[in-house]
């Protein structure tokens, strides 16, 4: 297995521009992977046509020396993905775009490509869909998808946006409380509280945590913990 | 139809005691239904047994002159519900709830007994299940219902623990850009957000909105807008 995976917290963080604080990042993993041409799937967007959203992207890419091009032109996605150079799957609502990859029946697809080593790069609710499944996601359910089940590229959760409390005075559960109810039903699985301005990178069998922020992994039974950037967490590989 | 639904937003306000708030409007509504024993749905409820639950309801339905009894030790849950005097429907974790809802096949029965004049209380989630499905809940997708379908006893969707801001910072969707997207892909349904501390009532044709924080319209191509208790809502209904 070859994998490289470039999974990112969020896109932007409050009052930056689109794509900001990950374009270092975005340009390292396309330049040490000799990228060109990306296929970009735009299918979280909601409220945004497919084409405004790929252009929004390509602007960025560009500017790194990349393009970028829709799959929701192409005639064929499966073959689409099966041919990419590599594959970007952007945020947005985590359900429109799990609904989208399994009705076009490109989940598979992406996941066989991205094994056999097409670079793929997520961001938020694309970072979500490197999972096993949707189910740490933090987005409203506006869609129902034909499965929750996602590509597994890696095989822990991944909750992006990871956020330590809630607005002062509000009763609802925090993200930590979120986590622990997901792990009372999934006892065997790692979720990665993944902060704004974070991402993880995957290359073969070995995981690295870039950014500014540490991030909390959690474990049925265990209490949770801060991991900073550089240390191994290979373990979650495992 | 003579419904009969009370549906709150939260049980709980930051720093009370559990069901805290809503107290007097529980008492209330069960004794102008002439309500004494009620069976409890503690379906929600994860990292709590269903006993623990059923009793922490207990304690304080039993000071509002009631019991509780947990459809969990019912053999055919079934018919605890067609021969329920009244139903109330916990929070907790909505895609839970709702998961065991179907795999016991008591959604229909629940929406059935509710049509004929049963009294149905929910909070939190349970107030999600009345609505049409669980695509406007707050929750984590911990685990995969048979369906996103719910009751419809009520033909909107109500947004609980609805929140106006996020904390200062953070990059993530505002609840109301999360009802945005909702409604791009549901145009025909209206969305209230329903603050801490608020509930509604619903009578036959009749709605009422209780508590002292307004409520947020949403619909499709619509500009949001507030409500306050005491303004006619009934146009929800139809």
């Amino acid at each position: 297995m070859n994998k490289k995976l470039l999974l990112i917290s969020n896109s932007t963080n409050a009052g930056e521009a689109y794509l900001g604080w990950p374009r270092e990042a975005i340009r390292s993993f396309v330049k040490s992977n000799n990228i060109h041409k990306v296929l970009f799937i735009p299918y979280a967007g909601v409220g945004i046509t497919y084409d405004e959203y790929t252009s929004k992207v390509n602007s960025v890419f560009t500017e790194l020396g990349c393009s970028i091009y829709g799959i929701h032109n192409e005639i064929d996605p499966v073959k689409a993905v099966n041919e990419a150079e590599a594959i970007a799957v952007g945020g947005g609502n985590t359900f429109h775009l799990v609904y989208m990859l399994h009705k076009l029946k490109i989940m598979d697809a992406i996941k066989n490509m991205a094994l056999k080593g097409t670079p793929y790069m997520g961001w938020s609710a694309g970072s979500n869909v490197a999972c096993p499944s949707l189910k740490t996601t933090n987005d409203m359910p506006i869609i129902e998808p034909e499965s929750f089940n996602c590509t597994g590229l890696i095989p822990f959760q991944i909750n992006p946006h990871y956020l330590d409390a809630n607005p002062e005075g509000h009763g609802g559960e925090t993200r930590e409380q979120r986590i622990e109810e997901f792990m009372q039903v999934n006892k065997d699985i790692y979720v990665v509280g993944l902060r704004e301005a974070t991402y993880l990178l995957v290359e073969g069998n070995s995981i690295s945590l870039y950014g500014k922020r540490p991030m909390r992994i959690f474990k049925y039974e265990q209490t949770a913990y801060e991991i900073q950037a550089g240390e191994n967490i290979d373990f979650l590989l495992k």
